[in-house]
């Protein structure tokens, strides 16, 4: 039995750790050879291979990134792509498929067994947490845990100035970072995608704040949108995965509180920081326990599932279920956070 | 209304932040009073109180140990306790009582409210992670962190020396923080309380890691015990909560490596610094949502409960039940990690 | 006798140290009274003032930013500013000034004590590491040690996606920080503003690191300008303490290198959390000990002198000669560091 | 030109960092080859080597141990050992060595040189910085951070029980990561080996601590002794290095605190973690400039000398002067640092 493994998508601290569960169970439990696909889906159309045994993945999981590397190909977008993809496979005399990403590798990984009978199994992977079938992704809680580190620094030069401190966080689509950041950083105001926000009330906070002697952190995740129009982007360029860039919101904020409520406000983008690095001890877990779970599906030939983390339980759900929409977050959980806002 | 809160046992990183959430909601949604007990139930015996107000709590959350103290004092193991408890309640002019702690802390506040009407309502506290009713607990999240770090240290000494290093953990009855420490460390061997380990097979594991040129980290929990026998003990007295110190095993096995494998073994306990200093992002999420459910249960009158982490929920169980048994190791979960011995 | 502190310029990790060890030893060993002017000259002019005796200063050694607050106003520039400066210091009785600022407001004690013997004493204070008279200011340390942990993070994702990661560091007139991080981080590329840039070389240096396979890491400080030209900045607005902000040439940098070389390209700003948060060992050390000789000095009405640190003694000095120039990085030193380019 | 690279005695982070910066610098400036000897004399002795050249220290910057290993061998000591070493450089065609080590290691470099016309150079390493040639050694910043760190994790555990924190660091023969780790953690009591410490006086300080409503912590180094006798030692054996392990005195030290002032009193023995892991920004620095610098001196042939850090300024010095006498902790330092007891 031979299993190829690939990684797609943006890096996250933990996918080293996920190589090493499926290899080091794979082989010593299982007997199995695997071979790596280099750059994602990329690999597996040109054939370029990575060894993959048990002295390739030794010392890599305390290691941020990915020794695979990665990329955002597709082979559904690509001349005769699911052909190339066989024939790599037949060539490499490949069993079954590991796929680590996120919604769209995992998308290409579901249709793969779908539609043309190539054994995938899938594990999930994306810093956002925004994924609706599994509790937790791994590298949120490491993106979460640099983020929060990140506020607690900036607290000190927002009193010693008497500033208004915008921290702006990951996430496009959904505010995880930035709530769970912004909570345990004590945030006065947090600011998400999946709520537009009202500038007026935001700077309501800020002032009242100030009226308590103490200088405001406003954490605002970087898809965060005010009523009734959009800030003006920094940058409209599409970015390496081929979403539309809207970063650009914090230095917004900042402005716009600094004309409306006259306190001197600054900007900080955390940026890539937040998903480099040793991943934390609880994506290590998380991250190494998907790979244990993910051999024993291929083991199981239980083929078009993903694993997935339902309380302190690893399960399997159908690719095609898992990646069909987004997890935001929850209005009412939004509502129990905002009782440490003003 | 006005609100008791003590916290006893043992201090673990998250304590403040749970205070900081209910008095923050508890002022700002319900406009309820507070006040502190010093020292756990000491306090609520002896009417020392310390004001809890929101200025009290500004700038708590990321500080480690409790501003309200703890001690170990039970109220059923004194004289006249539950009178004079009542009296202090009175004095105070308490209608509800928030009591954070343990075992043995939430099992008198259980009783208070089953057998005497004393409206509780508990937070659960265990660096070990070891509650039944509850997924994690706060704290947890922090000394695995800090357990991992010291592990990822203690890798490069290990090899540069060629030597074994065995690094105690806490958990005196249950094996969380070594298995979950011993997973994200890369650990070689992983000894639990809820698992007699064999001397033979631990020097096997650490004979084969040397054959593969690399130096084996051996993570113990401080209550692991061999089989036929119980280690020596360094220190036999009763600490602080009156259980006995089991410590010395790290020791033990250290010197029993040595003499039955003849490779150099040093042995680390990480003691005290597993639970002290800042919450991990973990720890003040969980803790501070179980802080601001807490208040809401007293709001809604739902005494006799605890709040308790289910999946990514707060819910509400019967303090009595929670404490009933302790949540040791699943077997098959140490089968699971287990593949990385050796 | 009594003793008038103040801070002055921006914040910086180490201040509350060396306020705490001013009157650790003031009032133990000397038994004098202390008085904090709250932000800067402004608190001195204005007469708004702070407590600090010895429980103001419990706690405060491990926390960032200063209790004093800080501000940018000089009394030189202010109406009748030396006067009001006068009154305040007589209707406060305060007998000798310790003024702990950077170049500005060091300049400013030592005009007071020259022109009008106004009895001060100063530290000095500059996360840049640019004062000629010290061989380190404190907060450097603590922001070399930020900025190299982000630098190691960043490794992981640039080598996952073979992308160039530019990284702008503080350093508007010096490049000690940018030099110190970027070395210790294994950046490929070094920018400082003492040296113009050649991009062609800059991109050589990257080319040349992929070609050995390896995705490059470029360190750049935020006040370095490319040959024959200045780059686009992003914002020229004055900041809080009335310098142009030179800030963007990160961004333009990656953007040039994308256009030259073909390779992707991303920034990442550090921005304040270089200067927020806990100070290192290091730091709290040299600044502790810059307090307690601080109030030596005016033990000895050693007035005009600012203290410093020469190899691991503490000197003093006069304040004008060690506000004269700036201690910019030495040809010499950036030559031994270029081996590690491209 | 060809030059051997070994690394003896205790490990220390940035060892790897100094082999990177020779090999990095000796192969791309001035064209040489290296040879690396594997576990410091050990392998010159028995002609056991590593390959050393530009892609064997990629990446280990960062890294904390020895890539090299190390052992306490002594060519001086093995039967016809300068004969054996002779063979092994001329068998690999040797032309200098470069020794990395402390004192036993660098006295056996001065001595080869000096009595044998062996063409040494040496880099200084000791983590208690007790060398008096040079400012600062390499690995004791880092050590000295993760004391620190250690340190204020514990002085919360220390406050919410109100118990006395004896915390043990490294430090056999001086107090120097005692003194700054003390100093820097805001210690009440900090005691080192070059000056016994009375036992009465330290229950004094520990006393008035309590008196001001704060928990002590006593940092005292492992080699510290009381006067009139020595602590009762936990373990007598020798250790790795050849001397008398006297660990012992933090469970002493706690055990007569708890007797004289029946205050309830915990030790923490930091261990081998403070040796571990990856190398501060300082450390990283000072490390590769040693490795800089010691390469120049292979190409000056300026042998028998060893590199030292002065001021900011890396100089050379005699080996045989340089290891002549330890560096204890200065009197009136420990003066100054002591205005902070009780």
């Amino acid at each position: 039995m031979r299993v190829g493994v690939l990684t797609g998508g943006g890096d996250c601290p933990g996918l080293n750790a996920v190589i090493r569960g499926i290899v080091r169970k794979g082989v010593q439990e299982y007997a199995y050879d695997f071979t790596g696909f280099r750059d994602g889906w990329r690999g597996a159309l040109d054939g370029a291979t990575v060894p993959l045994d048990i002295p390739a993945v030794r010392g890599i999981l305390p290691r941020g990134g990915t020794i695979l590397g990665s990329s955002r190909t597709n082979p559904f977008s690509e001349e005769n792509g699911v052909g190339r993809l066989r024939d790599t496979l037949a060539e490499e005399e490949i069993d079954a498929l590991i796929v680590i990403g996120g919604e769209d590798t995992l998308g290409v990984a579901g249709r793969l067994w779908e539609e043309h009978g190539i054994p995938c199994v899938g594990v999930p992977k994306t810093i956002d947490n925004d994924l609706s079938a599994t509790d937790y992704t791994f590298g949120f809680d490491t993106a979460v845990g640099i983020a929060t580190e990140a506020i607690d620094r900036l607290h000190t030069t927002a009193e010693s100035h008497r500033r208004v401190l915008v921290v702006e966080v990951m996430g496009r689509h959904s505010g995880w970072i930035a709530l769970h950041s912004g909570l345990a950083g004590g945030a006065n105001v947090i600011l998400v995608p999946e709520r537009r926000f009202d500038i007026d009330e935001v700077c309501a906070w800020v002032t009242s704040r100030f009226k308590a002697s103490y200088a405001p952190i406003v954490v605002v995740a970087e898809g965060a949108m005010p009523k009734g129009g959009r800030p003006v982007v920094k940058d409209k360029t599409l970015d390496s995965f081929g979403h539309i860039r809207l970063s650009g919101v914090g230095e917004w904020l900042a402005k716009e509180i600094e004309r409306l409520t006259g306190h001197e406000a600054r900007t900080t983008v955390l940026g890539h920081v937040q998903r480099g690095g040793t991943p934390s001890a609880f994506d290590r877990w998380l991250a190494t326990r998907f790979g244990l779970h993910a051999i024993d599906a291929v083991r199981e030939s239980d083929f078009g599932k993903m694993v997935a983390l339902r309380a302190t339980d690893i399960v399997r759900v159908p690719i095609t279920e898992a990646t069909a929409h987004i997890k935001t977050v929850d209005p009412a959980l939004y509502e129990e956070v905002s009782v440490f806002f003003g």
